[in-house]
């Protein structure tokens, strides 16, 4: 009879002992939610956090139970009411995207299934395929190509340039190790590429001397006799020129570098080519940008997010590579206790751990096919050239008002200007739009952040935004221009 | 009136047209998966995909709107019935944690407000700033140690091992590289260690040549002297030796290595000391393992997962670093578009995109923060001791049949075992077990995955499972004797 006790013991669960009640607090949370996000326009888009907030946030970990009543209560008291601000319509910093109600409620679905996405046969791992296949359809690039979701930009940069490193070493570079090169291995991009090549150019050994920064035009584009000049002279300095970084929608200003262009010198030099279409890859769904983008089907590799320009709910970036081979020998790594069987679970072609770096994944794919099925493809297209056609309303809005200044050219969905005051000079504007723009987030009106263009800080609205509209700009501009005038007159 | 005009053209938003019918399918989304997780036990544990439902996953992409509830009633028709299985009581395949129902909720909640937790001045990032101390009190880990909240244990690995690398190399390896190195930069751990940690050295750039695998005991812990002679050895052949990993719950057996001698000895060497602790680490909770364990505060690194033996969905691992200044001088990186404010919401001391590779981060401390609210760290504690009274349970149920051999101790969570039949050889044995495992997630009785133990293929459980009862284990013992009973007979 000691077995048949022991088979009695009390065991426990996370499962709530009372499933009834956990649904009720899951429709509340589905109502508050809801609720939260349609009325959002009415709130202001930021504001401060209060000294005594924060110190609910530094208490020692809840040893006894608090009930799930009271842990979602202490979310919708204290922590709902302070968000970034990015699902605002007004919010428009740095380029930072607004979720969905839908896409969150496709997060819900995903947690609960909760499979791990690092490969395995079941549902989940056909669904990150599709939503891949469908990324490659809407982007224009081969259906050969393999891809993987990963968190966003910055990882899809970096699986990027691993596969370039790793294609272009000219040795075993996951055996051998940088070290191995015989001279520096070299990786070229515009100086207004974004911070994270830099991040994944450090992270892979190679080291920041080895990026080079090529200088731009007026137009912020990539100076293509500048990067022919700077291969041709670390060549003959014994580096070994390995990969080039092209920008689909530039960070500052959203300028395009000459893709078409870099793709023939890559292969002319036999570099990888890798583009970084953080967002702009995106506006290949709208036919006026699509010429200009075409030549991204010729990236060796291709990074964007899904979580910026097609509004879905962090985390969504993806990694496209023309070559699946060389992509997967980059990452492969298959131990005894990994090992892909037959039949059964651990059977099936699909083990998206061989293509980056993370083993268990989430299923960040459900929100991305869900969302595609709501609305199709058509809508997103709709959706970003309505952000276009709100960059160029913003840029008239600008060059209209004598008190403000375009600082920049607005080739896709980024404004960059500053408020001008007569008899200012630069170094006073650049305090004044400063306080300015603080001011704006302090008073809860709109969020942009900031650019430094030729050395002058300018306001930076990047849209990337389902729920701004028009009426939004006015009022940026309106906002802009009485702070500005109060600041000006507060400094006489 | 022109501007007028402009001003009221129709402007779209991915928004619901119908708020009561968005929130009449969240309630019914809620209810359906509550119901699904409530009733998982009834179901197989994994069912092959159908061919015919394959297909449905390689259609193009939708270019006209399919709508909220026709997207979701596909979700539910055709991904719903094919989980991986790790929600299910009788999957105990790799590592693979179990997720809750709350944590689903949690992560509709994250979604919903969806802020980037790269930096700035917001509430949710206070979250993960709480989350991140209640992992270092619950760890016994430094108060004063920085952290941030990474994917999983590859990206938790990876992160502490490219801290290392930067501290440890005795050159800005940032700007400079590896390739600046006088000699090899080597890198220690066990046999017994688990795969990230060679994926990580190899992105690192340091090569996997430079791993050291550290022959083990026949308990599967780290030899020490065949560490000290290895490191003396690379040292007199002009390498540079930077970092040992210990392992805290290797992966094929839950095996821990002697943290608090190899701290001393990475002390006396002056090399980094990172520990693995997957989900070893989270037995800290429980008493009898916090002799063992207490060393991990002397680790420069830890990573760990939260996923895993937290029973969270995914993805939430964390690394925690003893230095937080060298931890944010290996990753951060401020360009002007991201550079920090006074006031507003570009304010603010969390920036955590300086303490890893993402800039883009999701709220994934939501579900952490509210899950240990609900429950209480001491729940926890309960759940992991009795996976480990559970992994026991199961140990003495192999011991006592006559035809299943106990391949490992089982120090932990982890049992390895086979189905053993007189008179057979090991390769038969071998191929027999790998025919069962197959069968038994066919059958859909239960997912186990397998190790290679001494060349010889064992049925491996790793119990991080909270729906898991004694139960579960008297059917897996069973069914494997069935199994491989009839196997046998069909070979004669």
């Amino acid at each position: 009879m000691a077995g048949t006790q022991v088979n009695t013991a009390v065991e426990e669960t996370l499962d709530p002992d009372d499933w009834a009640e956990l649904r009720a607090l899951g429709h509340q949370m589905v109502d508050d939610l809801l609720d939260y996000l349609r009325t959002v326009r009415e709130r202001p888009v930021w504001r401060p956090i209060p000294a005594e907030l924060r110190a609910r946030f530094r208490v020692p970990a809840p040893r006894a139970p608090e009930g799930a009543e009271r842990a979602y209560h202490d979310f919708r008291e204290h922590v709902l009411p302070h968000p970034m601000g990015n699902i605002h319509p007004r919010f428009w910093g740095w380029v930072i995207g607004t979720g969905t109600p839908f896409g969150a409620l496709a997060e819900m679905l995903a947690a609960g299934m909760n499979p791990n996405m690092g490969g395995g046969d079941h549902l989940p791992n056909q669904v990150e395929a599709q939503v891949l296949d469908w990324c490659k359809e809407m982007l224009g690039y081969p259906a050969t190509a393999s891809g993987v979701l990963v968190s966003g930009g910055s990882m899809a940069n970096l699986v990027g340039l691993a596969v370039a490193r790793h294609a272009r070493a000219g040795f075993d570079v996951r055996s051998k190790g940088v070290r191995h090169a015989a001279g520096p291995l070299t990786v070229y991009g515009s100086s207004e590429m974004h911070s994270s090549v830099r991040k994944a150019v450090e992270l892979l050994g190679l080291g920041s001397e080895a990026l080079r920064l090529v200088p731009v035009t007026s137009e912020f584009e990539l100076d293509l006799s500048a990067l022919e000049r700077m291969i041709a002279e670390d060549r003959a300095a014994g580096c070994q020129p390995i990969c080039v970084v092209g920008n689909a929608g530039t960070v500052n200003t959203g300028a395009f570098d000459d893709l078409g262009v870099i793709a023939a010198l890559c292969q002319r030099e036999r570099l990888w080519f890798h583009v970084d279409g953080a967002f702009g890859a995106l506006a290949a769904l709208v036919p006026e940008y699509q010429g200009r983008l075409a030549p991204m089907a010729m990236a060796d590799s291709l990074a964007f997010d899904l979580h910026k320009w097609m509004y879905l709910p962090f985390e969504a970036g993806c990694t496209l590579v023309r070559d699946a081979d060389t992509h997967r020998r980059t990452f492969s790594l298959t131990p005894d206790y990994l090992a892909h069987a037959e039949r059964g679970l651990a059977a099936g072609e699909l083990w998206f751990s061989d293509y980056g770096i993370q083993l268990s994944r989430g299923f960040r794919a459900l929100k991305v096919w869900m969302s595609f099925k709501e609305h199709g493809l058509d809508k997103y297209a709709r959706l970003i050239r309505q952000n276009i056609e709100q960059a160029r309303y913003l840029a008239g809005l600008v060059r209209n008002a004598p008190d403000l200044e375009l600082m920049a050219p607005v080739p896709l969905n980024i404004v960059c200007f500053r408020y001008r005051a007569a008899g200012c000079d630069d170094t006073t504007l650049d305090a004044l739009n400063q306080e300015l723009l603080i001011q704006l987030h302090e008073q809860g009106i709109a969020v942009p952040s900031n650019a430094l263009l030729g050395g002058r800080f300018a306001l930076r609205v990047a849209i990337v935004n389902h729920r701004s509209r028009r009426e939004d700009f006015d009022l940026l501009v309106g906002e802009v221009r009485r702070i500005g005038k109060e600041l000006r007159e507060s400094e006489k």
